[in-house]
């Protein structure tokens, strides 16, 4: 257990943006929310997995719905208590501790401004390790543990509470709800007991975050910081010389292209995006695949940048990194895998697309 | 208080139809599925309004979405019981009663197949003395009664308790719901208090749809005897000579043109709808306009013909009847008058559109 305020959540917010992969909300927007709830509220008390108890009831907590117009209608801390409230109700049961449900922009901080408003701990864990679009694609799903009792709530203090059968039509369902409740909403998900997380959810994500920005504000040599942290890959190196992209839904789907520089000269690039960076094409071959992890940078400084954020001529540099084990498996490629979200491509590993060539 | 069975189940079907103006769903799938409870479970108590104590909860129920794709999905009573149950228990409350929310052919008709499968009596009055096709168009809005918190339950057993702030939002989300459920849900709605009923409420919906069956299936004047059970004014009579009919999110909207016959010879008559008939025009006049009732019914038989059974060359006859004073208030118009729907027109009762000409 240790207290995390303005100082930690600077750098979680940053490491935040990297594991997001081009997706997960502009950290701004989490930031702020976070900063001013722990100035009004004081520190928040982060804990380890390992200090729940079995059966404590945990309950994650994120925004969903378009950045773009969570910037327009920052939560106030309301919708969060009404929302854990109507769950308590619910289930009859005290929530413990809340976590973030992804780790990205937003979602990475917006639990800690639960977390100060609520007076509850944070746990150092989140369900994915990284961003993904849709509500089922955590590693709680992949467990079989149900989103449901769900409570979605909005600032006009709409307050839906759904049971729905499973993941898919948790997704399906809160979408929906999303859409008319303004094209945000706060979402209170797949509670859960101790032991629950300890099993099921990814750990110590919070921390890593952490270390990232450490890297990413102090680091001299941030690029090979980052890679030998992250046992990442460098992807590519380049400048962006074109961008397609549309908005579809909420979603930002797209792909930029990228032609070489220095080690990479004469060589082209690609990355394919669904509001996260998708798959990453370097001289026409799959190097890195979801869920494994790809993120743009800042050639110079190391900052991630997202999808939105993607402009012509940048100097960048693609990061790729493998995925937790747990994203592995067969069940998790039919979640995440390229075929769900509509390529025709079979998902390998960053490891063996890239085997012994580290490409640096 | 008495008892009713199938035979009452009948009459009622012909009558709710008529007073569903056009709209309120296939009353042959409300039908099926009250006398398949009621043969299962017994025949279902029929209560007055006055015989509820002030602080009995009474919850309305009632089938949201497309008629179409209710045929394809029966519900069982499975839905029904999920979600009294999840009602009761978010309320802290049993529930007493069911009511109809409004009149018309499937909504008229569920209410008393829950009756049956929940062994709950069934209030003799409704929302809407008519039917309507959005949930804030209730008395029971008029009168400032929450939806929320309002049950849809689906045939795959997702549940969504919606604790909407009015209304209006009530409507938007459940909608939405009912889209993503696969295009129909069960709703337990608008949980009120007896006195919330007896004051909000519209009488005796259930007798007065009993004594129009009696009229439709063995009167020997059928236009006559509805025309005067009804306060009605017979509009216009002819044959139909044109429909353009769309269907939109749901809703069929369209315009049916007719050329008189018999004492309206050389006349023209024009019915504007969006499920419900909403204007009736006779030689370009508005001769009814919402919230007034505007039913179509077969010139020979009496019988009422919804907006999608209207099929060229029908010989019919119009009925125009006046709405109950609760729907001629600035804030009913406002709700469901015809500028509400989208048209260019003020609201003017039947009464003073017809006035001392009965057209007949």
């Amino acid at each position: 257990m240790r207290m995390i305020g303005l100082e930690e959540i600077e750098k979680m917010a940053l490491g935040a943006a990297l594991l997001g992969t081009g997706g997960g909300g502009d950290p701004y927007i989490g930031k702020l929310m976070a900063k001013q709830a722990i100035e009004k509220y004081g520190p928040v008390k982060l804990i380890s997995y390992n200090e729940l108890d079995d059966d404590d009831l945990v309950v994650p907590s994120a925004m969903m719905g378009a950045p773009s117009v969570m910037v327009e209608k920052i939560p106030s801390g309301d919708e969060a208590i009404a929302a854990f409230k109507e769950l308590e109700k619910n289930l009859g049961k005290k929530i413990t501790a809340t976590m973030p449900i992804e780790a990205g922009g937003v979602n990475s901080l917006i639990p800690i401004a639960l977390a100060a408003t609520l007076g509850l701990p944070i746990v150092d864990s989140d369900g994915m390790g990284r961003a993904f679009p849709e509500l089922q694609m955590v590693t709680f799903f992949l467990d079989g543990i149900n989103a449901s009792p769900m409570v979605l709530t909005d600032e006009k203090k709409n307050a839906t509470l759904v049971n729905a059968i499973d993941g898919v039509y948790a997704e399906k369902i809160a979408r929906s709800v999303t859409m008319v409740s303004g094209g945000s909403v706060l979402d209170a998900i797949y509670p859960m007991t101790g032991k629950n997380v300890k099993e099921s959810a990814i750990h110590d994500t919070l921390t890593l975050e952490e270390e990232i920005g450490n890297i990413l504000l102090s680091d001299s040599n941030v690029i090979e910081s980052l890679k030998n942290k992250l046992n990442g890959y460098v992807l590519f190196s380049g400048k962006i010389i074109d961008i397609n992209r549309a908005t579809d839904g909420g979603f930002v789907k797209g792909k930029a292209n990228f032609e070489g520089i220095d080690e990479f000269n004469n060589q082209s690039a690609s990355v394919e995006f669904q509001n996260e960076n998708l798959i990453c094409y370097v001289n026409d071959l799959p190097k890195a695949i979801t869920p494994d992890l790809i993120t743009v940078l800042d050639k110079e400084t190391g900052m991630p940048i997202t999808t939105e954020g993607l402009q012509f001529g940048m100097r960048i540099v693609i990061l790729g990194m493998p995925a937790d084990a747990k994203w592995r498996t067969q069940k998790a490629i039919d979640t995440v895998g390229p075929r769900y979200f509509g390529y025709d491509l079979d998902y390998k590993t960053i490891e063996s697309l890239n085997g012994g060539n580290e490409n640096v």
